[in-house]
């Protein structure tokens, strides 16, 4: 059985096809989450409370954790799990804290001074999935850079498990982290807490963090009205890039990773290659050998279903169809450094790049710093990945001495009465005491 | 008559009042343009044409202006506005160039590489409104960050007048930042045109510009599906923090060039005084007499009717309130050079600041170098202005050398086990030939 499906040399429509995302009819989803989210706009702490019971499955005394959850969740986490989060963790610190920028200051014209002053966004909420996986992971990825940027108030909500408990390993990450403030909730609904405000939760500034189709929905619909989001969410994908000199046991490990993210996720192949056919049974069989060995196959194989392979001539071709697929992952992996640089010089929409035939995308989703919160679905081509940019904002501010405003302020005159807004003009006037 | 609803010293539900924006019911224009953007998603060129004939009231051969309407605009254009144009031009390249980032690079271990590659968002489509006045300085502001980000492809859509012309300072403006593809095509269709591609106008990665609300509703509904856009828009607006000593003639021009923006504008002051009532008084003197030498001053005198004053004791509860009104504008004028500083320090939520007795807004609006594209509504919150960052994209590289992975691979490992995605475990069991 052949899992890719092959395309050779596709242009046009078929690179169109090659390039089309597995979607889903989204119109009943939108229509439960605008519920959802107008019953906790309008009745708060209330409806948070029915819906935590309605499909987190549980009614709790306190949504939010408390000290002796932490302190048995630190008793819980094993000792190489706490250090393989605190390596991650430094590295992830390490990164990030380049990312911080300073604002630029500047004089454009004598007495003309102006500056970008960098501010944290106040409060922000992070979202950890629940579901089949603790993803402790993004707590990594979502509170670090928050507390580079200094953000005062980092919330969490992620959806407690049928005894009410959040599982203990994002309870230690978080408090790697310093985040104290975690509430037990999932869903649209703790979307709507977060971007409404109820009475145990506070209304954030921008919410971050990856979820289910519910949580996403509810992500965009506050995001144009009420709060600001991280990034348009979709499921994940990777674009592996490889020669007939490339490793198939490699590039079919890669593959099978992105398949168990979820049904819809996307494993995609671009083979650069005159002599093709022998390749891909070789991944074919690396793929039909590995999944075997894996306890979720059954799940994994379908998911691979959507998978698919473009055979290319040569590096040129390779680079546009990954700038037209514009993948959340890029893998370049030909087996030859100087190729590997000529594929990621030319990339221009792609939301991480792996390069080299020992840059696994897990590196990148766990531990080598990079943050692993990044645009799917092609928003590669206008979007970046999270970053400590994500978490403040630049302010810009202009002082002029009364030179700089004698020496702009007719510049400032004429465009005014141009656009015919004479009020602006009179501004200026004013100031310079040429009162019309 | 008294223009501004004064407030004294606001806090809980009041400052809340006090902070409330103008805000108008906008479910008919979200049906309205979700028809437009619906057509031309399906029909393309054939229903932007129609749409084109009904609201821009004109049928072109051809939207795209052509080479002789630039030449004619060369000679229509005073050479003193071509000289404010400029200048202001000048300014705006010399600060937006400080802006460009060169991305960070550092080996967070032995052979595990990071780095940030800048690159530019390959299409963007700049909106620029027409109505009322020729506002050719948005083309100023949102073309030279694209130039400096160098983006592939700068297309401008601004609707014609009844004769089916540009206004000729927007196509002066356009040359003076080396755009030369501009569509005669304003209104939701334009937005749809971009975002979907149709015959004539091809599709773009992201959109920015001001609009009404048609424009703003079409920007939203494309935002979350089809394209990325600058900025969630809405209503101009303005705080100034003064005090007793600051001059109400300065203050009343500030209130006025905001007002002439439209109907729905706020102009705000913040007044730090314990004996406010004389200097209002002085402030409405002077509104009355300014707004009187303004050709239409009916339309300003309507929308100075949503002003409002707030009144405080000291500089600690003006920061409250800036930081709780978020305002798009903020002018610190309180007449003392290191109050202004103070507040300025404190502040967190704005989108740009004016500094003292000689910076109005309308220096920031035209000519100062900084950008007039910001977050209103109180978004300041959570989004930051224009800036070249709107027209990059920064993606994430990682390379690990084999020893690099050696060392680095066990963290991965046990994090993924833990997580229970064990592909994701096997991609670096595989590579380090530990083979479960």
């Amino acid at each position: 059985m052949a899992y890719l499906q092959r395309f050779y040399d596709p242009t046009g429509k078929e690179l169109k096809s090659f390039c089309a995302r597995n979607t889903l009819d989204g119109a009943s989803v939108a229509t439960q989450v605008q519920d959802i989210l107008s019953a906790i706009k309008k009745e708060g702490e209330k409806a948070l409370q029915r819906y935590s019971k309605e499909f987190d499955g549980v009614t709790l005394a306190s949504l939010k954790v408390g000290a002796q959850e932490f302190a048995e969740a630190r008793t819980l986490v094993s000792d190489d799990l706490k250090d393989a989060i605190n390596i991650a963790a430094a590295n992830i610190h390490t990164f990030h804290s380049e990312q911080l920028s300073q604002g630029e200051s500047i004089e454009v014209m004598e007495g003309v001074s102006l500056w970008r002053k960098i501010v944290p966004i106040k409060r922000v909420g992070l979202y950890i999935p629940g579901g089949s996986a603790p993803l402790f992971s993004t707590v990594l990825m979502l509170a670090i850079p928050a507390q580079i940027a200094r953000c005062e108030s980092i919330v969490i909500c992620t959806p407690p498990n049928k005894e009410g408990k959040i599982h203990p390993a994002i309870l230690y990450a978080a408090e790697v982290c310093n985040v104290k403030t975690i509430f037990k909730v999932g869903g649209a609904h703790a979307i709507g807490a977060m971007a409404y405000g109820t009475r145990s939760i506070k209304k954030v500034d921008k919410i971050f963090g990856p979820g289910n189709r519910f949580v996403t929905e509810a992500k965009t619909q506050v995001g144009s009205s009420a709060c600001a989001i991280d990034l348009p969410a979709g499921p994940s994908e990777v674009m592996v890039v490889a020669t007939n000199a490339t490793s198939p046991r490699f590039v079919a490990s890669d593959l099978l990773s992105q398949a168990e993210h979820g049904p819809d996720s996307q494993a995609m192949v671009v083979l650069i290659s005159n002599d093709p056919d022998g390749w891909i049974d070789s991944l074919e069989a690396q793929l039909s050998a590995q999944v075997k060995d894996l306890s979720r196959s059954e799940y994994v194989e379908h998911s691979l279903a959507g998978s698919k392979i473009a055979v290319v001539w040569d590096h040129h071709d390779a680079i546009n169809v990954v700038n037209a697929y514009a993948p959340e992952h890029l893998i370049i992996n030909t087996a030859d450094e100087r190729g590997d640089e000529i594929i990621m010089f030319f990339t221009e929409n792609a939301g991480s790049i792996f390069l080299g035939p020992y840059s696994p995308e897990s590196v990148g989703d766990y531990a080598s710093g990079t943050n692993h919160t990044l645009p799917t679905g092609g928003w590669a081509r206008s979007v970046s990945g999270v970053s400590v940019d994500s978490f403040i904002k630049k302010i810009t501010v202009q002082k002029l001495s009364e030179e700089g405003l004698n020496i702009l302020g007719p510049t400032v005159h004429t465009m005014a009465v141009a656009e015919e807004l004479e009020a602006h003009a009179n501004a200026v006037a004013v100031r310079l005491e040429k009162k019309r």
